[in-house]
């Protein structure tokens, strides 16, 4: 379980939609759990996804995910440090929402083509 | 479906997350989502809501949400013009990406409390 306080943000109510949101309503973070479920691991593999993620908002997203336990971060490379970052078991579970964000735009927003691996989170 | 026109922002990418994101991506949008879901539909019942959403918020969301298609808007009272908000049967299919995020947070985040409605769509 995630305690508000490792949100590092304030709680706006005790809503599970609300308090989901504080974590990853935003444009950029379910990117990234898209990325890492289609098989990307490493910031420059994250920056390299066409819709061009700021590395500062790109940074901060990856510090916020690990702290709330829904990324983990690997050293692959000593000298510089270089991190692989996987998803988490709770992680692991955001399959679930992105997978019914993918099947809603793939719906009814036209010319969308999803990632294969994507595509297979759909019509389930 | 939604032409990429429609949303009055720039599309990222083809990806169907990334274009749902354009449209939802955000802390707030979903939550009128989920006030609509549980039996509201008044401008002034979606400020009563525990996060407190802000007004110019409030309005650009519901403009936004009305111009994607995804609620409808009627008038129920003419002199001052009062508007009642539905969601129409795209934003309907918005529940299960609804349903999803509220799940996550009952099991990931400590201490909250699912709406009794937004409950039913809990384990499923």
């Amino acid at each position: 379980m995630l305690k508000s306080s490792a949100q590092k943000f304030s709680r706006r109510s005790a809503c599970p939609v609300a308090c989901t949101l504080d974590l990853l309503g935003d444009r950029w973070t379910l990117l990234v759990i898209r990325d890492l479920v289609t098989g990307k691991s490493r910031y420059g593999e994250f920056l390299e996804s066409p819709e061009g993620i700021p590395t500062n908002i790109l940074a901060e997203r990856l510090k916020r995910l690990e702290s709330a336990g829904i990324i983990t971060r690997n050293t692959y490379q000593e000298n510089p440090p270089r991190y692989a970052y996987t998803l988490s078991p709770r992680g692991e579970e955001l399959k679930s929402v992105l997978g019914a964000v993918a099947q809603w735009g793939t719906r009814h927003i036209a010319h969308v083509k999803a990632h294969p691996i994507l595509a297979s989170y759909l019509n389930r």
